[in-house]
Formats: structure tokens, sequence, C-alpha cells
């Protein structure tokens, strides 16, 4: 073990950190999940360089390799553990070309998500994957997770942002996937492969990524409050069933508004049980919301539009706020199961019915337009009492039912991997784990996360 | 081989066909090429259970099968040889499900893109993946190639429109991937893996795709002409470059102008040596064309609007009659190159340089929305010539230093195969074949194509 230091201190020298405190930090993420010691040392990569030597070495030793940015995973993808190596990405943070013509950046994986909008905002130009975290989670980390978040039903996932990859494979030799052209269809698709993998097939150095011009036209932003959760579902479902798409369409339930208000000093809570606010952008924006408004008042709902950037701003940043507002009330276990979104009512029916058989309140909010929901467990203490492990053993079980996922934008990480065989089948997972072996033969990246 | 044959019988009964005529039609596609010697038989398999029968005394007998749909390839992926079984998905096309609440469907792979467009139009709805050969091939067929076509940079390629698939293995297990929801990230993405993956891994018996509400407001339809092809490629570089997303923008070089329009009866030719077809969608539409039409006026094209349906319709059929347009001059080798769009000019010039070099004309259309560009090649007699190869090599080299691809949206087959590792890098092609050997141990599926 002191050897693998001095051999990456010797290759890397002040890249190399091996502080108790930074140490301690790289053994959590933002599930709230810790391991119970902490790992080898850290390397700060600057570059591909930086990367490849740290993987040649972390081979030649045999030593285990997470990969990590910055560390605001919700799945445990990126905790390390004693005897492992961390391959830290954010110090590679430099956007290395902005085409507006051809609508690409290149990018190296550490930079926020969100200070890349901004540098994009400057050009009138963005990237579509809007995950909550943007202000503080990296690109190489949404790739890596293949993140969601807001704007999916309309403007897709990570995957379909990614058009090619640089990644360096754990013997340290480096791949160039994919293209710069909109289409490509050479050989197997590894760029998409890649993405969501979760930090097991290689690490991620740069990417090629669709950007988009901004969206002309007025922003139009429903705030909308609801008797019940159940109301405010049926509300969406009606909103899509009109044929109407919002850009975005989030719903919050009692706990969390309430959650949020004391969160925030907002007032939402005043005005109802439960929120759904719904935005559309684009030419037809304003004529769409008329029309939800119209779908709204028939299912009951109290509404007001505004089509002013900051008001829909704030509206929004208390959505964002939920997962700071859930986390004050307690250790807690977010879910992120993912639905047919016609499936949403059903699934709230059914939190409901695990909240009465386990005697939980279990604060939920969804991406309703794309059937996303986030049920929160909260707890005391720092870990997840098995009664909760049940609870939410029954959720996954629920939303596989109703044709949907354990995980929509979260990953399986560390602490999904015990439903990982309900949702794939014996066959896939066995297939999974093959490939993965054709990338890590040796078994060095990640090991213990998702299989 | 017999023994092969007397297996199939029996356990397909008549599903197994050794008719010659129907043997000799599976030994090409419309690639132009054709292989030396027909194949064993065609299984045309009614059902899942079907394919995995057929799969079982594949791998049984160690047998060799070439998945086939329609046989509308342009790159001989689907071709069969001496002693293959063909597996034809062709009789498996039914629609067994269209949510339009959920914007999915579920389909069987022999249903015909076209045909399924024309159902899902009976409710309003539409499947984006829009190849030129729509009207005669399948949706399996387009998922095993990742199709491309004209919709593209707006409407995303085969792969963003796919959200799971049943597949069968060379063994005969039936796998499930993917989800009905928008989002999932439950372990590594099998589905976009299988995407575009030209029946080496498996067999596509079932997929659920994404599907589309019709887009409201007037379609709007510019046809330009300009005096060479140069301009034209300027003029949909300045449109992009303006901010504006068109749904539709197809170019054509002279030769296939002139060649459309002896092939259909137009008189396109007489307006311009070069035509830009531009086509608007949604609420912005008219709008965006009026602004389009500045663009084109301030690069020299002339230029009509129209914003009938009928007359635009008529327009985007001229656009894909040129694939009979061309192979009525001769014996044609289509190319499928791709770069970023705003690399066609020079894609153009290079086109141009291998004209002069090898004294050939190579008439060439391009989708130069997305900046996929097909240089036909046309020949006498059957085969390739050696030179006509070494032009296509200079081709593909040319759209590999542009950031570009070998193939945009016609896959890799047989006609490419000697310039996979030139875009992939042999780490990547290592990698790729020994994905292929998790997925087909035996080596049963396609053998002989990509790889």
């Amino acid at each position: 073990m002191t050897d693998v230091i001095a051999q990456l201190t010797d290759a890397l020298g002040e890249a190399v950190v091996t502080d108790a405190a930074r140490l301690g930090a790289a053994q959590a993420d933002e599930s709230g999940h810790r391991s119970s010691a902490p790992p080898l040392a850290i390397v700060n990569a600057r570059s591909i360089d930086d990367v490849q030597a740290t993987m040649r070495i972390a081979t030649a030793t045999r030593t285990p390799v997470v990969t990590r940015g910055a560390g605001t995973g919700l799945a445990g993808g990126a905790i390390a553990a004693s005897g492992e190596i961390v391959l830290s990405t954010l110090a590679m943070d430099r956007v290395l070309e902005i085409n507006a013509d051809d609508l690409l950046a290149v990018v190296e994986p550490g930079i926020l998500n969100g200070r890349f909008n901004e540098i994009l905002a400057e050009q009138g130009l963005w990237f579509a994957p809007d995950p909550a975290s943007r202000a503080i989670s990296t690109v190489g980390g949404n790739i890596a997770t293949n993140a969601g978040g807001l704007l999916c039903a309309k403007y897709g996932v990570t995957r379909d942002a990614v058009l090619g990859l640089k990644v360096v494979l754990p013997d340290g030799r480096l791949l160039t996937l994919g293209h710069r052209s909109v289409k490509g269809v050479t050989g197997l698709d590894l760029t998409a492969l890649m993405v969501g993998s979760e930090g097991l097939l290689g690490v991620i150095v740069e990417a090629t990524v669709r950007i988009r011009r901004e969206v002309p036209g007025t922003l139009a932003t429903i705030a909308s409050f609801y008797p019940g959760v159940r109301d405010a579902a049926a509300a969406s479902a009606a909103i899509t069933a009109a044929g109407l798409q919002p850009a975005v369409m989030e719903l919050v339930d009692p706990t969390v508004l309430r959650a949020i208000d004391r969160h925030v000093g907002s007032s939402l809570s005043a005005r109802g049980n439960a929120h759904l606010a719904v935005q559309f952008d684009g030419p037809g924006a304003a004529e769409d919301a008329k029309r939800a408004l119209a779908v709204i008042a028939d299912v009951g709902g109290d509404a007001d539009l505004t089509t002013d950037r900051a008001e829909a701003d704030e509206l929004l940043a208390a959505r964002r706020a939920a997962h700071g507002a859930i986390a004050a009330m307690g250790t807690t276990l977010i879910e992120d199961v993912s639905v047919p979104r016609t499936a949403l009512p059903a699934m709230f029916d059914a939190i409901a019915e695990i909240e009465k058989t386990y005697g939980l309140t279990i604060p939920t909010l969804a991406h309703a337009g794309d059937g996303n929901l986030h049920p929160n467990f909260v707890f005391a203490g720092p870990d997840v009492p098995d009664e909760i492990w049940d609870a939410a053993g029954e959720l996954f079980t629920a939303a596989l039912k109703l044709g949907g996922t354990l995980t929509g934008e979260h990953g399986i990480g560390i602490l999904k991997k015990r439903w990982l065989g309900d949702e794939l089948g014996d066959d896939q997972l066995q297939l999974q784990r093959q490939i993965k072996q054709v990338f890590d033969p040796l078994g060095i990246l990640n090991p213990g996360k998702v299989f």
C-alpha cells in the first residue's frame, strides 16, 4: 500500500493527496452513505496523461480505483473505501471548444454543469441535461450516471446529448469513441454504453456533447395547487393527455412542500397541499400555457401564470431546494423510481399503501412530465434501518410492475445493488458482468458498485 | 446440412422455405452486392417462439444465422451466403400496443416503418425515425442499423426513439432490455448497445419505442436552386448559422437532380444546378421560413415557399426517389459519410478532388441539416472496380479527417469492413470484438459482417 502511494507520488507529484480530511470526505457522497474506512490516496488528475499514469500504476499493482467528480451522487457510486485510489477528475474542468455552428462543445469531465451553462449562455447556447444538482455536479458525473433532471420529456436524457467520449481503460490505454457528426453508426455504439456506466468500464476524460441554441420566445410558467398529491398527478396526466408538451412539469407532495417552505422561507403550502409547476417554452409557449390553465381549472386546481423569467426562476429554485429541505428533516434515503407517466397516480397509490403498511411518511416529489418519482425515506442516525430497506424494496417491486425501473436517473451505485437482478433478470445480469470483464478484466474499476 | 434443414422443418414446419428463387433473393440486398452461393434455408418466423426454436437449432448444429427484415439494407448487412440460415422477421409485423398518453408503442420487428406511421397517423401520432426507405424498410431493420433519415438534426436518430427491446440470444434465451419509462439507468445500457448492432449480438423480436404527437401548426417548405453544389451547401450552413432549425434540409447535386428529373418526370434542373429543400414545422414554421428565404436570397439562391402539404410532399418525394434515380444510371455503390454540418462545403471540395483524381463523376445528395452525405459511385457490371474502392477509401479518409464517420446511417455490413479499423482504432476494435463474443461465443450470428 505504501508502495502504491510512493509510485503515485513519483509519477504524479503534488496531484497525490493523502490528507486525512480529504480522504474522509471521499468516503461519502450525497446519498447519506459512508464507507467504513478511508481510501489510500486521492489523485487530483490535471490531464489525460495523469489519468493514464494513475491507471497504469493501479493495473500494475492491482489497486482498485474509484473515479470521482464533485461527489454529488445519490446512490453511493463514487464512495471510496479502504485500499482504493480515488481518481478525481474535478480539476480537469476546461471547456476546450464551443462550436455554435455545429452545435457541439468539447469539455473536460470536471466542469460543473451549471458553470458550463453559464459559459454557453454568453453565446446564447445551452446544454440540455439538467439534473436538479446542476449547480454542484460535473458534466463527467452527469455522463457517468446518464443524469436526468427536469427537462427530459421534452429535451431527452444525458445519453441523447453525448456525441463522443475519450475514455481511459483500466490498463491506461486511451480510447476515442463516437464522432463530431450528428449521425454515425460505425461498429457497436460504445459511446452510448459508456453513458450511465457508473465508473465500471473506464474513466471519462473528455466529452463531445450536443448543445442547443437558446429557445426563442417567451417562457410561460404555471404554479398550481391542489388538495392532495393524487389531484396534482391527475392534473399532470390531463395536461399531457391534452397533447401539450411542457419543458418542465414538477410535482411536490404536502410534506415536501412544507419542508421547502421551512427551508427557503417561502409560503407555498398556504395555497394548497400539493404543488405542480408547469413550464412551457418555444414560440407556442403562451398559447400552450393558456390551454394548460384551462385543463388545471377543469380538474379543480388553483393556478397562477407568469411570463416573468425571474419569477419563474424563483419558482423552480424552490423545486431545486427540495433535496436540501428534505435533508434538513433527518438522514434521508432518496429513492428514484420511474414509471410510464400515466402510471404516476398508481405509483402514488402504491406509496400511500407502503406508508400505511410500514407506518411511515414518505415525502415525495416527481418529475411528473416523465414519470420519475423521488420518494424519500427520512430517519434518525447514520444507517438505513432494515424496515426502511424493506419498504424501499416494495417501492421497487411496485415500479417494476408498472413497467418502470428501480432508478430513473441516480444510478445503482451501492444503494440499489440488491435489487439489480429483480429488474435485469439473471441472463441479462450475467451478460452485463461479462461486458464489465471485457473492459476491466482485473476488476479494479469501482469494485463493489452496481454488480 | 440436410440434418439442419430437417431439424428446422421438424420444429417449424411450413415456416421453413428452401425454394431456390427465395433463397436467391436472400443473397442480395439494396447495396448491389450479392453473395456467391445461396443460403441453406429461410425461416419465416411468426413468433418469438419460432425465433427461439431457430436459434436453439442453430446453436446445437453450429449453423450461422443471418437475421433479415425487408432486405433494403445498403451495406450488405443482411446478405446470406452458403451454409447459412436466413431468419426472416418480416412476418412478425404486428403493432402490439399504441399508448398515446405515454407516447409509446410496442411493435414486432417486421412492421414496415411507413405502415407503422400510417397506423399511428390515425391517432394523430408518428414515429420520428424517417429513413428515405421508410415505405419499404422495417422498424426492426431501422433499429438494427440505427437508421437515420431526413429528420435527425431536429428529431434524433433511431437510438433516441428506442426505450426497450426483446432480444433472442444465439442460444435461444430471451432477454428483456430497457423499460417503458422515459428515464431508466439500471445497469449498463444494453438497449442502446443493441441499436445499430447489425445482427451481430442477438435477434430483435420486439421493440418499445417512443412516439410523438403530430406537430401542430403549418408545414412551411422551401424549394431553392443554386448555380452549384457548393453554393447550396453554403446556403444550408447559413440557414443553421442564422439560428434556424429546419425539420428537413436536403441537398441534391446537379447529376442527381437531372437523374431525378429523368426518373420521375420532374423538371427541377431547369431551375438550377443544385437543389436544397428546407422544411420547417411547429408553431414558428411560417416565421422561420420567411427568415430562411432572406438568408437564401443573401447567398444568391432562387427560392419558392409553399405551405401546401401536398406540394411539400411532392417535393420531398422527389428527394426520396433519388436512390431509384441513381440506380437507373448503372450499378451503384452508395456511400454514406457524415461530417459536422459546417464541414459540408469542405467535404464537397474533397469529393470534387476525388472526382478529378480518378476521372469519375460522383453524384451526391446530402442530409444537409445533419452533415450526412451520400456520394454515389456508378459503374457497369456487377462488381465494384478496384479503382472505385480506392476512391471510396479516399472519401472515408477525408470524412474522418473532418471529424466525421465512414457511415452515418447505413452501417458497415460487408461493404465498409476494410475501413472499420481506420475509424475505431485497434484498441476499440478489439473491445468491440470481445463484446460480440460475450453475446455470441460461437460466432454464429451474421458471421463475416462488420468485423
